[in-house]
């Protein structure tokens, strides 16, 4: 029957996004995405978790969800302990739903809040996935203005009121507070009050996402915004994958039980994984704080390679902060350069790095910025592909 | 700031589902659901594979996808191995697509091919989830008529004959052709070819679900439809949730590139989970085959045990066909009894099925069946169970 093939081109919903390209391997400067450390996963903690875990009941493995669609019970005890220890959060495990990664997070909260030609508030640069899941939605994005304090009150205020005097109120007004992708900044105690304050007084929601929170290279800081807060003002969200690393896809979300009801009947995928759920329960229930300093540790290393590297290879033609932690630094080159035309060039010598307008509100508004991941490379990697970079963009007529 | 609390119910979007109902834990007599026999998981073989995978290369926990979006090779190699040896499939790695879960595959197939409107094509009685997300996204969708060998091939040439008629195409037709659920038939080797006659003929794809189909009690049965199809005809996805279990969360897809292509675009999770896909490719790739043996036993002996538990409690007043193989037994009452209103009688009880109307294009259409899985309880609980549900059904007037 060849011959009757069929043309899939006229069955395709209109909508699509571009097909995606044949795989062809990384580069060997990985400097995107949210990749992780691999010399800090616990690979030997891993086997000691698995090995309890499948000692255990298996049920685990044969039901979809023996702890009910929340997730599995010895995880989200860990998320209650952990927030409350680290972050001043005082919830019970039924105030926890376990989420496939914080992008589900994000999407259930979009599901559940926002209709067509909704209006949300977000960081004027901000995480690049979230944008574009607004943008699916045909909803309006306002971004607000950050500084090295996370974002201005006072620029989030005239937003909230020019909103109102055209009878708009936001669904929410999103945020990263604590290690902000990608500016790094850390929200002062300050604005986390008069978030709060501005929230209450315009009746629009903080959507809270702490997927980086544990990594601030300190042992105090900051606390979450929702742990300041005491009525149902924040949506709160956080990530397995960037304080363990990606490969188990798991975050969580943290809601009072009105909207939590709201969020587990909206999370139509059947749960997510239990047998990762397991082994990082298991595990982190027995060694996160070991963890956690190792992985510090190890991200403070490569930061400090990263900024010397800049220094030395760029000079004083970039500006950037140093971050308090996490695994990103954002870089600002001067006006006038489009960083986008330097990513196939950078490509070709096999460097990669993120360009700013994929996350940034206003695209244009990021043109001269680029951000840097330096958990993945090696120290040596990080110093090598920085001065290949320094050389591609001077080529490329991008720096002096 | 007490008093200032969020009015969320003036936020929601309009068409939420019902808030969930807090979990009161699973009934003793569980027939509900694709859960899966607990004791034929191989506890001691995830350790083993557990201990292997972490044993390896620490990047694919520390990367989102450290062999390409389309998921970790050795698992994408185990699909390609095992469909060509049980299934008749000739494929490469490019084709396969690891997803979480065949629910998933079914939400990328609808957001590839469907815009609200559409018509497709599905059996009268099918898959819960996939009909929940076509009502979700308002497709119309034709039962086409299913006996003891599958799809009916002149209802289903009449049904596309009618469409042609009225100027539709429908976008895909939906079947289960091996273990179809609930119904459990196999679709016969002459309705398989004839329904890739009738897919070429109305330039109509087929959207072939096998995710039960490595659970026939036999050597050797009917390849799967895609087997048969020299060109693109068929869109083909199955699942490890039935052959393993559900706590892994992972399916696949199986496409040709052009449409392949489409599908990884269309798949906006930043991947399915690493330590899941790893954990069973090793397992599986080492033990595939005594694992089938084992768990089709002892879905065998639970299979037995409930049609005679039900022969023996429930007596002539049902009628059902004992399927060749799997975990679900469709169960028809007299006409006039209406299943739902036995489903709160029983679970005060402890038993829980699942009521025809649930699995059916046209709810009303299978009001006096239910779906009972054995996979899960154990033959003591199946024996006790039914004989329990028939008290309960005599009680309420279901029974003579």
């Amino acid at each position: 029957m060849t011959g009757n093939a069929i043309d899939y081109s006229t069955l395709f919903n209109k909508d699509l996004p571009a097909p995606a390209a044949q795989f062809e391997g990384h580069p060997k400067y990985n400097f995107i995405g949210g990749h992780s450390d691999p010399d800090s996963v616990p690979m030997e903690g891993f086997i000691e978790a698995a090995t309890n875990v499948f000692s255990g009941d298996p049920k685990y493995m044969s039901m979809y969800s023996l702890d009910g669609p929340q997730g599995i019970l010895p995880l989200r005890q860990f998320v209650v302990d952990k927030l409350r220890a680290h972050r001043g959060i005082e919830i019970t495990t039924d105030e926890v739903l376990i989420t496939s990664g914080s992008g589900q997070g994000i999407q259930i909260i979009n599901d559940v809040l926002l209709e067509e030609g909704d209006t949300v508030i977000v960081e004027e640069f901000s995480f690049s996935g979230a944008l574009n899941f607004l943008r699916k939605r045909n909803v309006n994005f306002i971004g607000v203005k950050i500084d090295d304090a996370g974002i201005r009150m006072d620029h989030l205020e005239e937003i909230l009121e020019e909103l109102r005097g055209k009878g708009i109120r936001a669904k929410y007004i999103y945020t990263i507070p604590t290690l902000q992708n990608p500016n790094g900044s850390v929200m002062s105690m300050e604005r986390r009050h008069r978030m709060l304050e501005l929230s209450a007084e315009y009746g629009v929601p903080i959507f809270e996402d702490e997927c980086y929170a544990d990594l601030v290279f300190e042992d105090k800081y900051e606390p979450a915004i929702k742990a300041l807060d005491d009525t149902n003002r924040v949506l709160h969200i956080g990530s397995f994958s960037k304080n363990l690393g990606p490969a188990m896809r798991l975050g969580y979300m943290v809601a009072p039980w009105e909207i939590m009801s709201r969020f587990i009947s909206a999370k139509a995928d059947a749960g997510s994984g239990v047998m990762d759920q397991l082994i990082v329960g298991d595990y982190f229930t027995n060694h996160y704080d070991e963890h956690i300093q190792n992985l510090r540790a190890a991200l403070r290393r490569k930061r400090d390679a990263l900024g010397s590297a800049l220094r030395e290879s760029f000079g004083p033609n970039v500006e950037f902060e140093m971050p308090r932690g996490g695994m990103y630094l954002w870089m600002k080159f001067p006006n006038g350069v489009d960083v986008r035309d330097l990513v196939a060039p950078a490509l070709k010598e096999g460097i990669a790095f993120n360009p700013g307008p994929d996350w940034s509100a206003d695209p244009e508004a990021a043109a001269n910025y680029i951000r840097l991941c330096f958990a993945l490379p090696s120290e040596g990697d990080i110093w090598e592909g920085v001065e290949k970079m320094a050389e591609v963009f001077r080529s490329e007529g991008a720096l002096p």
